[in-house]
């Protein structure tokens, strides 16, 4: 604990790595690129596992396990999702160490224990999932296969920063087979949806559903939706991605079943995830230069309380109170934590759950034993209140619906004021220079603009929004036609 | 579905094979030694991980997550650890994949990227957290560290089988760091008893409570605390342990704390873990040659209705109250699945159910309607009753604990007529052929007679029990002053 947090508006980046270990959530380890997830930053994670999870299963889907390990030949099957995950892949070679014969008390890798094939930490599951599936369906009563896995993934990052991008992360895959294109069409639509209903009313952050263009879809997948977050430095986090993959990995391994009409088909597929990388979007869209924001639906703590006193006499009475309180709150279903540690001064305290982030906090004193209130401060405006004692557990449960409410409006607004509507190449960059944020901008629809555009101002189309209003214009860079808008940002 | 499984007392090993693959808990894969757990299966392992998890948390600790890999220095610093899960790692030695030039649409590993420093595929987390713990710990104020992870582990073995052994693993490892010698034994035994709690009250599994002797205990732990449980083939099981790990870690990685009084000492540790293997003990305890047996606290599909009909119109009858005895039943917080799918005969449900081992199936028919009746049969006697729709929750409810309780009371009768006392090498030998289960015997404390019997008939101690009772006699080997008998048995 301690020292402050570098501000925002000096250094957004060194803010968050700050932020994000002083307020425990996560640090790197001595793995390059691994990090460890600490116990208040797991909580958060835990929270977010529960909602989500409780969601998948509401839809109809069951969780599963299949293997860390996919065997070479069965990686490359899918060419296109091979290509894309080749360059970063950690790849097991040998399964035994001996003693080092020229290092004493020193291990090296066994020459002898070689594998045969080289198995690939999974850098997602496709391959080996789809590979056992091929076991699972023969006919369409097989259909559909609804599974979801929540495990570790590594892919080999060259730059990495705590959550938003390390070599292995957590998440969850979806993987679900389908007898019809429509079908695994309508889930990957669904899930996009159940995302977005989980990032804008757990994680109060508004986001764009839409679809990605070819050159930033999944390798492998047919068509990628995405939720697209926008960050408090103008800067925009895919939070996550939905994809159809077509027939593309049944045809990879042999895939079919028997129709209804008794003829062989190939089973149609979607996959689908979200990461720990929401981690990342949590602390970027709500937190302040005193640290972490939580909004009250993910906090692991929900309210603290303090004591104000002198002398074990005024704590035994304000102990009395309090643990009453603590009880009638958790009846309400709210989590509390009644911090009375002798070892730490109120003052230092309120920082460490203000750099924590727990939604509101409380203290109380002699003074407000003899008039029977309790001070609350909001963590979300930094609000001082005092309300009377009696009836403040109805107080705390409506001030952690405002905040959550209030959290979600400020993004909203946020968000509103950095997209800008840009119809020249030169407003484009000034935009994108002064003023950040999402860009809604006419696009010819070619991979050549896209990419010309990225080189010139490292902005990338972030997607093409869903039910996205159909207008006629001109590309904002080659002046070509143009038949919709598209959402352009610099992105994370 | 479909085919009988071989009974257990044609071929015990062959049974448990069948059954984990025919009712849906798990299958190999096609990476050698790692298996795919099925929903079904991986839905009761949900079970076993919220439970134990409140369990965890009711005792202080906290969910944490650290890296899947450990960086060879590390993984060699605690000598006697390395030692013992050397033979046995996965090692990453690159990091990436190229085009294969000499095979088209084939990739291989590429040369140029080579790790400078090997990492294994973690076995066991105590290098990596230890590594990192070092930087946690400055105080005494910083202790105790109460932490748990939930993660898969990769251990090399050469003959797996689902469950039991296999490659790839997932368990929950605990590792804290304390104060004192004391506390630490203290934090061992607590969590030794938290399993065996566990173990009796969850899973319906007596265990034996007791230590490892030197040469089964965990590598790198100065004691080792297990729970033993003893399978219907008298193969006994070790379901769980705990270690108390001394100050090996800290001297290993450094970590040292400031005392009250202002010294430098090393910090105390231990650790504990129970696993997927588990899964494999509650088959092996209470299945029977129809299939699988849940304890209902674990089954995640408590009781199944199936109805019995002719014609929609019966069948809209039946649904009309089997609907609202669901309602009824979900409400009391019961699971329950209606499976009124009209593509499968009844027969071939309840032999579905059965080798799936829900514990109560109820079926109801237009008969049943008439008298207001409806038929229940218990899996673990499969015995079938009638009884009056009116208030069948309640017997439902009474009958679910009925069926955990008599799944617990048989295995402690097993096993009390699966454990021996014995005095002579002769019987030693007769009983573990003969009758199997656990043998109670004197042994004289000594590496080598301990490695003779394993030898000569296979059997290991499986440990010495706690609040053994004290009692001289003779070793039944050597022959040799022994002051207590210890638990020997053939283990998986």
């Amino acid at each position: 604990m301690g020292k402050k947090l570098t501000p925002r508006s000096e250094d957004y980046s060194k803010w968050y790595n700050e932020l994000v270990v002083q307020a425990d959530l996560a640090e790197n380890s001595a793995v390059r690129g691994c990090m460890v997830i600490k116990p208040y930053g797991y909580a958060i994670w835990e929270k977010m596992q529960a909602q989500l999870d409780s969601m998948f299963k509401a839809t109809g889907h069951q969780n599963a396990y299949f293997p860390l390990f996919v065997p070479k030949s069965l990686f490359e099957a899918e060419e296109k999702n091979a290509e894309g995950f080749a360059k970063e892949c950690a790849v097991v070679t040998h399964y035994r160490l001996q003693n080092d014969p020229d290092k004493p008390g020193k291990l090296r890798v066994d020459p002898e224990a070689k594998l045969e094939e080289e198995l690939i930490v999974r850098p997602t599951s496709e391959a080996i999932i789809w590979s056992t599936y091929k076991g699972w369906i023969q006919s369409y009563r097989d259909l559909p296969i609804l599974v979801n896995q929540w495990a570790n993934v590594v892919r080999w990052e060259m730059r990495t920063r705590l959550f938003l991008r390390t070599a292995e992360f957590l998440w969850q895959e979806g993987h679900t087979a389908h007898e019809t294109k429509q079908e695994a069409i309508d889930e990957t639509i669904q899930m996009t949806n159940v995302y977005s209903e989980f990032a804008e009313n757990f994680m109060a952050i508004p986001v764009i559903k839409g679809l990605k263009t070819d050159s930033e879809r999944f390798a492998g997948a047919e068509e990628t939706y995405c939720i697209e977050a926008l960050m408090q430095d103008g800067k925009a986090l895919q939070a996550g991605t939905s994809h159809f993959l077509g027939q593309n990995f049944a045809k990879a391994f042999d895939v079919k079943f028997t129709n209804k009409e008794g003829q062989q088909e190939f089973v149609w597929a979607t996959s689908w995830g979200v990461s720990t990388r929401l981690m990342g979007a949590l602390v970027m869209t709500h937190s302040d230069d005193q640290g972490l924001v939580l909004p009250p639906k993910l906090a692991p703590i929900q309210v603290v309380i303090v004591p104000i006193y002198k002398g074990q006499a005024q704590l035994d009475d304000i102990d009395f109170v309090v643990n009453r309180l603590v009880n009638d709150l958790r009846l309400a279903g709210i989590s509390v934590k009644y911090d009375n540690r002798d070892t730490m001064r109120p003052g230092a305290k309120f920082a460490q759950y203000e750099l924590q982030g727990v939604p509101l906090r409380l203290a109380i004193g002699p003074k407000d034993l003899e008039n029977g209130t309790i001070e609350m401060a909001r963590r979300d405006t930094l609000e001082k209140f005092s309300f009377q004692l009696e009836g403040i557990v109805e107080v705390i449960a409506q001030n952690l619906v405002a905040i959550q409410d209030n959290l979600f409006k400020r993004a909203v607004d946020f968000r509103a004021n950095h997209t800008t509507e840009v119809d020249t190449f030169e407003d484009f960059k000034k935009t994108l220079e002064q003023k950040t944020g999402f860009i809604s901008a006419h696009w010819d629809g070619t991979v050549e603009t896209e990419a010309k555009i990225k080189a010139l101002t490292k902005a990338t189309i972030r997607c093409i929004p869903l039910n996205n209003p159909q207008e006629l214009g001109k590309c904002v860079f080659s002046g070509k036609p143009s038949a919709q808008r598209v959402l352009f940002a610099k992105a994370y």
